[in-house]
């Protein structure tokens, strides 16, 4: 397709989407659920043409090479199938934060003012080869009120298409007009860029990915975007650690699910307590199957471990990986953080309260954790029932995004003809 | 001075308020008051020194013919001083939102969560040429412990040098850090463009200002950023109007104080009341000075006036001029609102239950009106004590800005070694 039209054809999109985002602002609560219900019933009716579609996907990325744990990533089965509508049933069963009153207040002269959650409108998200995602993102959009433009990775482009396509029509059929869920279906990565440059008909982006997907956000993107997923997270193990909990949290915050964002990337250690901790801890975390990279101090206690160089103190592994450096203090850890961190999930662990205290308000993060696992930090572990991403940035809101994160509010004002 | 001094310049002052911002985001309230008293008297102890400052920038704003009531914005004399400072000590008598809990839950497997305010960090704005706005806005961020870098309009430029090294001193010798309240003093625009693109040392811009800016924002910024300030506001006189709650209120909104962005741009009548309402509130506007624009069925009843096109519903005036429409229904007002508005007030004059239900459920705007005037969106008329401004974005906030929208929140998550 040539890049003119390409460009026509995603802002004719955005105007359905636009369009649909009015009707959605304002629908109740009931319609939307019986749409969320119908599209998670579709979506089993309709899986055998979904798994033909994800077939294609696969037999292609097989033949372009694509690493095992992204093939695994991008694989779909009738047990898959079934968690992703079990997902959107789930979604359904979630309280709607559309018009719940964050407070109400009477003015002295006698003004009524409410400041009520509104949807944010229309939504763009652009993510990785995981078609669960798709189906995900529509269904949170679609309960929060929003309408929603999705643009996943080429890779699962076929399997985005089948689901894409079956959720709309279902949800269609349920009374939700058309525009409310669309793909941007391009293979080009044009298709994302022209995303990020339409504002008059994207009210947010949500980019769900590392550090090139950032670049090329904070370079093309004229919408307002919230970033998600950037995750170099560290632990501290403070000279008072409990070195039990310690090994724990570490082995857990490494090992549990290596690929997610909240995973644990650099392990620092008190001088103090390295000598005994570090032999250790790297005992169960090679056990494991975990390589670490050490900093100079490090090797003095592990010297058969390759040594860090600076960007392993900036890598987002993803992997079975993990950097360890020796510090001198609290508040050279608090340093290293700050500095080398994306501001996701940060711990310390300590029996020691000032130092507990000090780390808690000096990290600057979206969540910091006294003596837990930085693999907490996820949406379902806080109570908000499902989660769109991790926001890594400041504005709007930080942490596990749920459905009242895709919310905004207006301010609704009663009067009887007051002037000024 | 050439461009790649200057911008080496804006880096330095970027890296240093990152540095302060250390301090401010864990300072104690008490200190940041003291500070804030200080400065309040510090600008009136130096006062001599600002007053010659701004006679220079008036001097050479006359020569420049800047007209008058841009000239009027700029003018300092010692009671506005007065004035400013009254207004600084103000905001130190406000509640500090940092440290306080949106919410803290506790977990089923015993994790504390707490939702905890804490500043934005480094906090970028740029402003007209009002030397007034250069000490509030020190004093907000101050306030609610971020660090600023402030980007005045240059013909204020005298002015707010003499503002903000006073003000800044006074902070230091009240234990504030070097860097906290900065100015970026050039008076080229690139000035203004290089504060857009540092976002390793900006986390939030403020750009106060109109179309122009928002456009230069949307070209250039690459940090993150709330646009504030343009408001092309509606009023709709409903079929069910009461005429003179509609009369007093459309006076009010676009007389009282027709510069500011939450005065009204276009008056929205109902065919059935046109007849009688326009030309009653034709007479009143007009006795009032304000200059009339109307629709082709307006000039039915109003011959005299000038005809409006379409850029006039596109165009905040900030004048007395005022732009007027006979609709054939609320639906029509709706959508001319939700076309030309700017998001920001409006308001339905409507004795009708279900009318004014419609309408302040489908206008999008940061603030929506049953009879009332427009004019109340104001951080004082909200009861927030002061404000940096009227968000007319969705994202992070909306209406107008408080301390505590200057501010965002992390997660502080207390265990007792629990993992996943």
């Amino acid at each position: 397709m040539n890049l003119q039209k390409l460009r026509e054809n995603i802002l004719e999109q955005g105007r359905k989407a636009k369009q649909a985002e009015k009707f959605l602002s304002v629908c109740r609560t009931e319609v939307k659920d019986q749409a969320l219900y119908a599209m998670a019933q579709a979506l089993l009716d309709q899986q055998e043409a979904i798994l033909i579609a994800n077939q294609m996907d696969m037999q292609r990325a097989q033949e372009n090479g694509l690493k095992k744990s992204m093939l695994d990533r991008l694989l779909l089965t009738p047990e898959r199938m079934e968690d992703i509508a079990e997902s959107i049933r789930q979604i359904a069963r979630l309280k709607d934060p559309v018009g719940s009153a964050e407070y109400a207040t009477r003015r002295p002269n006698g003004l009524d003012i409410e400041k009520v959650r509104v949807p944010l409108g229309v939504i763009g998200i652009i993510y990785e080869a995981r078609p669960n995602v798709t189906a995900d993102a529509a269904a949170l959009c679609l309960k929060s009120g929003n309408a929603v433009l999705l643009r996943g990775g080429s890779e699962a482009l076929a399997s985005n298409r089948a689901i894409c396509s079956c959720m709309a029509q279902a949800a269609e059929k349920a009374g939700i007009p058309e525009g409310a869920i669309q793909l941007i279906d391009s293979p080009e990565r044009q298709g994302s860029i022209y995303l990020m440059q339409m504002p008059e008909y994207v009210d947010v982006l949500i980019p769900r990915g590392g550090i090139n997907l950032k670049k090329s956000i904070q370079e093309h993107a004229t919408v307002p975007y919230i970033m998600t997923g950037m995750g170099n997270c560290h632990i501290y193990v403070d000279e008072w650690a409990d070195h039990k909990k310690a090994q724990d949290i570490v082995l857990n915050a490494k090992v549990q699910r290596p690929s997610v964002c909240n995973a644990v990337e650099t392990l620092l250690v008190h001088e103090k307590v390295a000598p005994i901790f570090l032999p250790q801890v790297a005992q169960s975390l090679q056990a494991a199957g975990v390589a670490l990279r050490g900093c100079e101090r490090t090797l003095q206690y592990l010297p058969d471990i390759q040594p860090a160089c600076e960007e392993d103190w900036e890598e987002e592994y993803n992997d079975l990986i993990l950097a360890v450096k020796v510090v001198q203090s609290l508040d050279e850890a608090i340093e290293h953080i700050n500095t080398y961190g994306t501001q996701h999930s940060e711990a310390i662990i300590t029996e020691n309260y000032t130092n507990s205290r000090k780390f808690m308000l000096s990290v600057d993060a979206a969540a910091v954790y006294t003596n837990a696992s930085t693999r907490f930090t996820d949406g379902g572990e806080f109570g908000f029932g499902a989660e769109m991403g991790i926001s890594t940035q400041k504005l709007h809101t930080r942490g596990p995004m749920g459905l009242s994160e895709l919310t905004t509010f207006k301010y609704m004002i009663y009067g009887d003809g007051q002037i000024r």
